[in-house]
């Protein structure tokens, strides 16, 4: 029956996505627009600017809720923090290191470090950019920046010891992220390979899934996590915390993936919200049924993390595929994440209390990978050499820095804190004062 | 002294609305608008829709607040999933029936089945609409049809089961809130009547609302909620999750209200804005009088309803009532909504939870009566045509569906199960895990 | 380490406070702007409005979060009422008396009580403003006005009277913020001194933060807060709630900041985000390290309180300062809030729960001399003399109509109803049925 219905689906929809690729709006062509399209333009980018920004918001509160009480504030700290030194350190280096124009030190591998930012009045004008000022590009990017340390966060949950952790993320976030994000949005080397990843399934949410992946493993599992060879669950303590997360993470997708058209161009940004918000409903679907199939139960977490699969996966290539792709694009997202959960916990035993590693690596890839299914005009094996590429070297990178900082400061708290949660052993504080609150893990 | 404020209030506020009647900014005139007016209209209409889309994340945290814990994950998940059911039948069926151009099976009151969505290059420009594309009008619209159900849900809460639910939200969401809506929007016959309804007092919040008002009746009361000819209040579990949702509803209603101006016109947009804001400041008091004169003590529910019913209540006529008209119709349905909850609960003992059906059913007919008795272009009667035909059909329609399903699949969870929480008995999971919870009922 | 990253960053990015000032886009400058310019710029505003309406949920749930569970309901209630006595009393007369034109009963000071809002034609085109409506412009400052009230409802939380404060802010609200508003915004005595206010930083925040500082000195600390010299924490009973309010808060800025711009200039207000986030990141920055350091460990209600200061701090010269000004400005927010907190807690005994006059009003008052400091074309000593002045007509005006009702109403609840809660005691309900909670001051 769904067959069935794809087909007649397909007859109307599939087309779209091949007449879109040959469409610009003429007024961007030759990026001098009038001052009017130049301030709609540039309202659109701050509005996806807000967007991106509340994503922080969304982390917070979806890895607060999947995570036990003890540790709340912990991660609710850690998330503010985040987006302090993802700013900062943007501001400091990490811009320029991204976009380095003709400033590299090993052509298009690896930018200048010139600090700080500012500009001259053209930089607030369309001579910068006929879709945003100086100012807007900075923030719209600085907002980006902060969500890879915000993906490690959630797979590192209730064990990593903070000050460690804020460390790890000022030389991810600051240097890594950028560092890596230049090969393809700073016109580097896999640019100009002809790779491709819109609004960054492979910049932004591989890139902090590897790291995930990697500080999960060198870090190990919670306490009781795994014992004696069965697996325990630890279920989150607020399921209302945790789908506000995910309608929050699903609103700044908007902007995320919206705002990477870089214009307010109406045909491309429009599409690109419809396919983004199909791919996000297939993939609640797909992780209903999947989760029914294999946990007999349909799940909430997994109908969450199956909305976020989706937007993960159709965000490499919102703006190339057709319709009916998105869907399919978001359904297998769906199917994966749930698979990829129960694997990752069960089989590979590493402890990601989020799902990190499921959501934004295994469906980061997927979707990078999509573009090179699905698009006429993208090779698959480019888009592999990417997602190999960018594995290797985040998971190089993300291992140096975190074996240099269990080397010396120590990752772990200790196995008393760890108990007691990290609301007490790093803050002195408790997220519910006057609950009665009981431990089961 | 009421009498006073508003007799010297209208002087100078009450002309604005026929003013305004006669207005349009002559740039809109003949469709033809410059591509910078294109984009700032399509603009506007995107942010419209994520406002509407944040909406679900309000009847999300409205609905759980308001009821209790043991039931808290099922209502979460249930409205996860009605935001995907609403976008993915939306694009299979909905658009292409709601508005059906020339393609009506039998005119003006039913359109043709036409699966799928899709459009050449002329959707993406002004040719097709001069104030959005043909992308962002889908997004829109079908980010309204997803509340109908949103709407029942609320109602039915605490005792349905999940996958009748999910059913009955697939067909009505599917076709029949898509079948009512061409009557009006689609150019149908309630159209050509002159039938008025800006935003969807009717066409949304009564749709839903007598949809709600049917299933809870044909699904029974919550266990414990009338004994013995008694009517036992059954608190909600948490009222900053209700005060969260009805913010969020407010801040959606910007773009549910603002956005149905259908471009960015400055003049009209920011008046409905004004209009909108003011009704629900105006519900608010009204249900803070209402319920410390009928309760005693201001009670936090009946305000945040109160502003609920406001925004309901404008809903229909915000653009074409004046603004002293629109804070008396939000005073008027503030005082309604809670008489209607007191009345629904008391005299008709029918459980309606978090008061669905005074809110969107109340509240929506006395909107879309209000346009025919402050504004002189409409005609009161025809309004009350519209209100009647759309009761009736809908009714018609949910009886028929809920029925089917209740003979077939079963409507209602067991009575073991309802004692226990829907949480544990539909997914085998716990919404606060680690709190001390107790029951009462 | 820090002033070598500072004298790097300088020489980039230092220049740019001082770039900016001398510009502004050609289109703007004889307010006669383009239809589609005046649509964007129209846009814009009303986006603005939003975000800072949505402020209204961020202050509800950081005042919940930070206090016990026993007043939430309470805290709830309040700023539902907030909002609406907001709204309508801006409405009645506030809007008129900010902005009095030419309708001035002492010239400069006080402005004719016009009561009502209204506008002909001209008043929906740019002949009105070239950056906005006027239906924008009333809902855009009326959402400003509601903020003064709220303010004082964190700082008085826990003990007030209902009514009493409803009283307080109705009047606070409707007469003494418009009035104090007009000296600056309005075209007043301030504004011709020369003056500068970019957003509000005395306009609003110290305006609202002088009147909690009264109000709570009038009411007295809660009880059991100092006992017998010493000073008892009493610890808020939600911190996801409190960091829901921050985010939401900031999010709100980028509307209360970036929409004080008064149209969409594109250079302008970019340039005015990226002030208002660095400095929010530095607050956090500044609050941690200075938490850590008196407290011993990072507080995470400091590091909240950290980024409020920081936005507080920049809100009067947002559009005025240089980047690297910014992050000073913001830094010191975070370093002095920590400080005030303790200082206003155990030196000066004032029991203020949230700690709205460290945050509002301590860095409203930094915030208004740090434009003295950083910006050239403004004078500190007439910086000085906007935040005397405003102080001491704040002041007069909080205590007479706060010692009016105290003699008259009466502030403060009864003991018993204090130790019950306000929930049970103004409400007769409670805000997390089901859940077991313990009282432990």
């Amino acid at each position: 029956m769904l067959n069935k219905f794809m087909k007649k689906f397909t007859k109307i929809a599939a087309f779209t996505g091949i007449v879109l690729c040959g469409l610009s709006l003429p007024a961007f062509a030759d990026d001098t627009v009038s001052i009017e399209m130049f301030t709609v333009n540039n309202v659109w980018m701050m509005v996806s600017t807000f967007l991106v920004f509340i994503m922080h918001l969304g982390f917070a509160t979806l890895e607060s809720g999947l995570t036990r009480s003890k540790n709340t504030v912990n991660i609710l700290f850690k998330n503010v923090m985040i987006i302090a030194i993802g700013l900062l350190t943007y501001a400091l280096i990490g811009f320029n290191l991204m976009y380095p124009g003709d400033n590299w030190i090993i052509g298009g591998v690896l930018g200048k470090f010139i600090p700080g930012i500012g500009t001259d009045e053209a930089g607030i004008t369309s001579a910068y950019s006929a879709g945003y000022t100086y100012w807007t590009d900075f923030l719209f990017q600085g907002m980006f920046a902060a969500t890879a340390a915000t993906i490690v966060s959630g797979a590192v949950a209730e064990r990593i010891k903070l000050h460690s952790f804020l460390v790890f993320s000022v030389i991810y976030v600051g240097l890594v992220y950028p560092f890596l994000g230049s090969w393809k949005w700073g016109g580097g080397w896999l640019d100009a390979k002809g790779f491709y990843d819109f609004a960054g399934s492979t910049l932004v949410h591989s890139v902090g899934g590897w790291a995930a992946l990697v500080c999960a493993l060198m870090l190990g599992p919670r306490i009781g996590k795994y014992v004696k060879g069965t697996v325990k669950a630890i279920p989150g303590h607020s399921m209302p915390l945790a789908t506000i997360g995910v309608f929050l993470l699903w609103l700044g997708w908007f902007g995320f993936n919206g705002g990477s058209v870089l214009s307010a161009d109406p045909g491309l940004v429009s599409y690109v919200l419809v396919t983004t918000c199909l791919a996000a409903a297939a993939g609640i679907v797909g992780a209903m049924l999947t989760s029914e199939l294999f946990l007999k139960k349909p799940d909430l977490s997994m109908v969450l993390n199956g909305s976020l699969a989706g937007l993960v996966g159709i965000t490499a290539g919102a703006d190339v595929v057709g319709i009916l792709d998105s869907i399919i694009i978001g359904l297998v997202a769906g199917v994966l994440v749930v698979v990829a959960v129960i694997f990752v916990d069960s089989k590979l035993k590493i402890d990601d209390p989020v799902g990190a590693v499921s959501v934004h690596l295994v469906c980061g890839i997927w979707g990078t990978l999509a573009v090179g299914i699905f698009s006429p005009d993208h090779s698959f094996f480019v888009q592999l050499l990417g997602v190999v590429s960018y594995g290797v070297v985040s998971v190089i990178a993300a291992a140096v820095i975190f074996g240099i900082i269990k080397a010396t400061m120590g990752v772990r708290v200790s196995e008393k804190e760890e108990h007691q949660g990290l609301d007490i052993g790093e803050h002195a504080m408790e997220a519910y004062d006057g609950f009665q609150i009981f431990t089961t893990v």
